[in-house]
């Protein structure tokens, strides 16, 4: 049981969704304690949904309830599901963004993920709509379990759930590492999929990281370590190589986008 | 008394203006609890303010203090107005913005409204601008009003208040039922002004909606009944006619703006 | 000791990074209170933080700590600090960015500011990026200090912080006063640095204001003073000279920037 419910969606801020899910939540437990992670996910980019949830979560308490809503089958027959990571609980639809943060947790805290269908219409809103489950169903099933209903009394257990696999770095035969860019943040910084361990595999910090056809030499400790306006191959607070451009937008610079290939060689 | 406050505004999160009323009611009430409806109102959009808070509010806990800033004539004559509706209470400037929710509510619960002119400046800021009643005037008065003070205390009972009356949708001797885009949402996502009960008069849910010259075959349950990239007539979440696109911007495709006039026809 | 904890930063509302900060906090400080500000200073805008922060701190509770990011030299040898006065503590990078709300405090309440350097690991996220300060050190900090961990503790007392500076306006030998457009709001209100003692001591609310070849005449009390579309030079919420256009955007329409000179003659 906690009061402490994180919310991750791709609703925005304009139109009230937000505020009308908290409505709902406060309505069944007056003391539900939020979180905005981010409402600004690309509309029904759940790639994009999955990984701000997993890199965010393990910075929570983990006695916390995570509701995630990205979700372009919304009325479909997509299931709604709720999975329990030990004290933590992710609730949101079936179709892969919740899986990476459910990874992540299970990982780090040896907990067997356990999963339950959303399919108790008694935890649900009187009326539900075929549009807005983030207000009709996964507030009001958040907000019961945040009381201390059980997650059992929600819905039936599922063996499966649906899990996005994104593709791996993989290393080249001549002992280049190729990832891809998973993410560009406010400031133009591009993360990519290669993480700390995998470089550290390479056996050198002395690498060039070929991206758009433009080669950046690394690994830097931090921005400031470059010229202004000058590239810097990093380790980013992700704790994921990184490209930035000093007081520069890197992204921009580079026309990079999300999927685009990121190639380190090592320089032994 | 409740300590919870929900804020509906055109002051956008850029300039720190909500922060600040935040800042002025917690300095009142050390407990008070906040949540935001939406703070991108378009500027000095009443009829959108007024849409976003009424469509919000049923969804709320009754015990609550609405405050909603909306408001082209601060400074000059236009009135302060605190209006309980039940357990509710609704605080903004007298211009229509609060008068949809306040009927919403009026009919929800049975109560009768009763207003009140918040001109007792002991319930102010010490310092009133002419330009940001939200932190001088609306934000102490909803604080103080959250600690227990009576209503009454605020200022003097008015018998009238300003309400917006949106011309409602028309059935035609043809028996087409003619009424208007009231709201287009982040996703595009079209809303009318023709609730639910008038399709139901239709006696057939097998209509055409004529919007921008453009031809919508409805009803139908939810977006996922289309083909991708199809347009899709439905009841959404504010329980109106909506016009949809599925995986697309509805209102870009039709150029759809507020006030366009949406016509449904019956097929018997 | 107090729970409340403000957040001023250009970390933008889509990436997670402000999430991320209060699950770091929650995680220590359970009963922490959060409220925004801001984070949509443009990004390492550190002359806007500090503005936005010293107009904001003193709509709030004395008890508080208010954390300011806004860190381009994050990951370099720039200091991070706290800096205590009378009840309120700030935390942030050594930039100046605090600053001038130090400065408003220390002169409403008469208390002297102590300074600290932030450099006790202990009171550190275990692990801490050269890139996220405002996760790895700020927040973990603000957490621990809220929760009655005394400031001595988190580090070292200093001497001396860095301290923006910014150009005072000036009184011409023509009797005009010379100041700078300070901010622009989003109606558009241009803000200058001029203040209301500067104006009263012009002995005249008589005035022209010239603001890129544009004369305005004033001081008018409110916007609804002049008639739609005309501009209106009077003292805004901020108690400073604003030029406002009614009904419109005066920035756009004077093509005025951040840092424009604005002169004030008196009309005597």
């Amino acid at each position: 049981m906690t009061n402490l419910i994180t919310l991750t969606t791709d609703f925005g801020l304009v139109d009230g969704f937000v505020g009308v899910m908290k409505g709902v939540m406060l309505s069944i437990n007056p003391s539900a304690q939020f979180v905005d992670i981010t409402h600004d996910i690309l509309p029904q980019n759940i790639q994009q949904g999955a990984f701000l949830l997993a890199n965010s979560v393990p910075y929570f308490p983990r006695a916390a309830i995570h509701v995630c809503v990205v979700d372009p089958g919304v009325g479909s027959q997509r299931r709604a599901i709720a999975v329990q990571v030990g004290e933590s609980t992710f609730i949101g639809p079936d179709n892969g963004v919740l899986s990476p943060a459910i990874a992540e947790l299970a990982t780090r805290t040896g907990a067997t993920p356990r999963a339950y269908e959303l399919n108790n219409p008694r935890y649900w809103l009187a009326r539900v709509s075929t549009t807005f489950h983030g207000r009709d169903i996964f507030s009001p099933c958040a907000a019961h379990l945040s009381r201390g209903v059980p997650v059992e009394e929600l819905g039936a257990p599922l063996e499966k759930w649906i899990s996005l696999v994104p593709p791996a770095p993989v290393r080249r035969h001549d002992g280049a590492l190729v990832g891809h860019v998973i993410y560009i943040d406010r400031y133009g910084n591009i993360v990519s999929d290669i993480d700390e361990q995998e470089l550290q595999q390479l056996g050198t910090a002395n690498i060039v990281v070929t991206i758009g056809g433009r080669r950046v030499k690394g690994l830097v400790r931090t921005y400031s370590d470059v010229e202004p306006e000058e590239f810097a191959a990093l380790v980013g607070s992700p704790w994921k190589l990184e490209i930035a451009r000093r007081n520069g937008n890197a992204a921009q610079a580079l026309d990079a986008a999300v999927g685009d290939e990121v190639v380190v060689h090592p320089m032994k």
